[in-house]
């Protein structure tokens, strides 16, 4: 069995470790693009924060590691073609050359690649320039090398969410002075505004100028620095990062046949098969199962790649492997808050034909007589009609165990729990660490109080 | 509707205010024995240890916040005799009369008195003696007043479960050099010898000589010490606390008729009903239906008895709640580390029925390349033939969200999952707070390698 990945990121490894895992006679080969296979994309903001010394930690697993385990990896060579047909991929080496591996079965994870979003200037601009998008090991180098040339003291990071964020604390714990513009109207738009609300004052209470609902018009050159401007007026920096999303890195699998599915990512079942014979995919350059919705959609996560990464390799190996669902669990640290949530909001639950309440309770991470007790901002939303708990969101203290406690309401959503449930669930208690009735439970009931006098819409 | 209570802790409480919450016009009253209501009996070692300054902090709720919600609040006064058919209760007031009580409905929360080992000396010996058990606030003051009058330097703990080994951090936090004597071979007996034997390691590390295995044949004033003699020699204390467990106060009901089930606890079904009509009862001196094992067994913990006094309280108002039952969920925190459990355990599991295989992993709390990351043990226990997820139990630092962590698996277990279906979930991950497979799905999968390669029983 020759098994094929194209990608070196954390579907391809995940994928190419549990078919070594699963048969450790399978020839396992893995065409990695850059020199960085198994680098923790999510870690890169530690990295230039300073937090993370070296570039070589960001690895989940060394090179070594991964030959150790019989994972045989081509650095350097990028896929260019695909021909299902005669089950071979074509790649260029790092001496430019072209070359063929045939393969029995296929996993493709070439991930995503930054959305450039319509800004005037932003094409003729580059790292050179001191304008970045960061997304891989080689554009952290860049953004580090850019504020070292460029000597930088101020940074405008264009989109604010989770990894803008990440990045305005990043660059302020170098020193940078930062500035946040963000389109929509809030900070982290993937969490309620009256959520984002205080995250926003939490980043402006560390030296963070956050400016949201400001759509940017033009980025443009500005003697030694650069000037970026919205409708609201005009931002300077020494540098520019462009952080705005992402979008799946499908051309290669497109040109070679494989349907596409939501927001044009890879078509996948939930066995992380395309439409094309031996042909798998996974990670940020597929769609994806929504435990909730029940449908697919494009929700490119570290965790869900691993996930699905992981289904791929036993499938390709002719397991019956099934990818459970994301529930778009994700948890943000800021400085010292956290916001995480899981599931639906308000707004995506009734778009799903659901009958949402969402009630916000605040409760204490631990009992107050216990040092150092903080609150936590819990919204949780349900399902009017049937109780059906569809998602919570957190805002608090990253010591609060926020980031657990959002996998508690992930847990019981996953298995279709109502919000009642979770006030029912025996969850530990001692008074250092949590309340006879947990903070989640506290948000459960709080919600049973207001929904049933709510009426149904 | 005339709803009387007895028992102002946690069980007593919460039925009363379950009640009024249900029915504003609801005339509750509540005979609580001391003058202590609604008192965190899991906060008094942070009193004692100093690091809540004033025990009136203690209090979940002061005597305001409790009237002020509608409760009656008879303090000073101990319930001596119910009488089921003429709807009574006879009380002794703090002045030494009695009065009796007419109720509609009737809650018992009588709640738990500490377990006396059979120790020669024990029955001589008490507070002015030195010798103490810890149970009640006003055994609180006893204990501080000794430790003060007798300028305690040493103490000997018999007993090492979860209230003993806070003691012991208590202590020694006041600065006393503590002892810590139990009988069974290892401290913590609640969890396995596994991850018992390295909390016992971090309590000698902190000063405390902790010896297990180790029964206790007899206690001695000697002097102006106590001696405490055990087959391994004897150990001096200037105080002794005796915390080894608690059993159910039960002789105001079964006086009265009630049945009792469960090592001698008050019988009630999942609604909290005893045999006795318009009865109810809830909290330590109850037996509690464990959600696995889908029986009753004697599980006292705080959490429970919130639980089930507000299921009481519905119910006591004619309403049908239900008691969802105990996993026996229990985090302690031991100086800078963290022990928690859920659901069965090995030898549980096996005396149920189950074919279980219990497998250890360790793995961090956080990405190790981000500062602060510690490693957290976790052993699961699952059910080899179904794959079901029975128990998990964990050891970590204090700062890797172990308390929440273990809420993971305690929620997992409620709806009846897979030790498998814990990998599956889509948990949250940020590098500061977790890993893409976070270490409670490190442990699942760790299960799930070596449960296949073990043979059934």
């Amino acid at each position: 069995m020759r098994l094929l990945v194209i990608g070196g990121s954390d579907a391809g490894i995940s994928a190419g470790l549990r078919a070594r895992e699963l048969d450790p006679t399978a020839d396992v080969t893995l065409l990695v693009a850059d020199r960085y296979p198994n680098f923790s994309i999510c870690g890169i903001p530690y990295h230039v924060s300073g937090e993370v010394p070296h570039w070589r930690n960001l690895a989940h697993r060394t090179t070594d590691d991964l030959e150790a385990v019989g994972l045989h990896l081509q650095l350097g060579h990028r896929a260019v073609a695909i021909d299902p047909a005669a089950h071979t991929v074509t790649a260029t080496t790092p001496h430019g050359d072209e070359t063929t591996f045939g393969y029995d079965r296929l996993v493709v994870g070439t991930g995503a690649v930054p959305a450039r979003p319509p800004v005037e200037g932003l094409d003729r601009l580059g790292p050179a320039d001191g304008v970045h998008v960061l997304h891989t090991m080689d554009d952290t180098f860049a953004l580090l090398e850019s504020i070292k040339r460029r000597q930088a003291r101020t940074a405008v990071i264009v989109g604010a969410g989770y990894i803008g964020l990440e990045m305005a604390e990043a660059l302020t714990t170098r020193g940078l002075h930062v500035t946040v513009l963000e389109q929509v109207d809030q900070v982290m738009p993937t969490i309620d505004a009256e959520l984002a609300e205080p995250l926003a004052e939490h980043l402006r209470a560390h030296g963070v100028t956050v400016q949201h609902g400001t759509q940017v018009h033009a980025v443009t050159a500005d003697g030694d620095r650069l000037r970026v401007d919205t409708a609201a007026g005009s931002h300077h920096g020494d540098i520019v990062l462009v952080v705005t999303g992402v979008r799946p890195d499908v051309q290669l699998a497109a040109d070679a046949g494989a349907a596409l599915g939501v927001r044009g990512a890879i078509a996948v079942d939930r066995g992380m098969r395309t439409n094309l014979p031996d042909v798998y995919a996974a990670g940020d350059c597929v769609h994806t199962y929504h435990r909730i919705l029940d449908r697919n959609v494009y929700l490119p996560l570290g965790s869900t790649a691993h996930k699905q990464g992981r289904v791929a390799g036993a499938n390709a190996l002719g397991g019956d492997a099934v990818f459970a669902g994301s529930l778009g669990t994700q948890a943000v640290k800021v400085f010292d808050l956290v916001a995480a949530g899981t599931g639906l909001r308000d707004h995506t639950a009734r778009d799903a034909g659901y009958d949402p309440v969402t009630v916000a309770t605040t409760a204490d991470d631990h009992k107050a007589y216990y040092p150092g007790a903080t609150p936590i901002r819990i919204r949780v939303t349900g399902d009017r009609t049937t109780g059906r708990l569809l998602g919570a969101q957190l805002l608090g203290h990253r010591g609060a165990e926020i980031a657990k406690r959002v996998d508690v309401f992930a847990a019981a959503i996953s298995y279709g729990a109502s919000v009642a449930d979770v006030a029912d669930l025996d969850l530990s208690y001692t008074p250092p660490l949590g309340s006879p009735w947990d903070a989640v439970q506290v948000a459960a009931i709080g919600w049973e109080r207001v929904s049933s006098a709510v009426p149904h819409r």
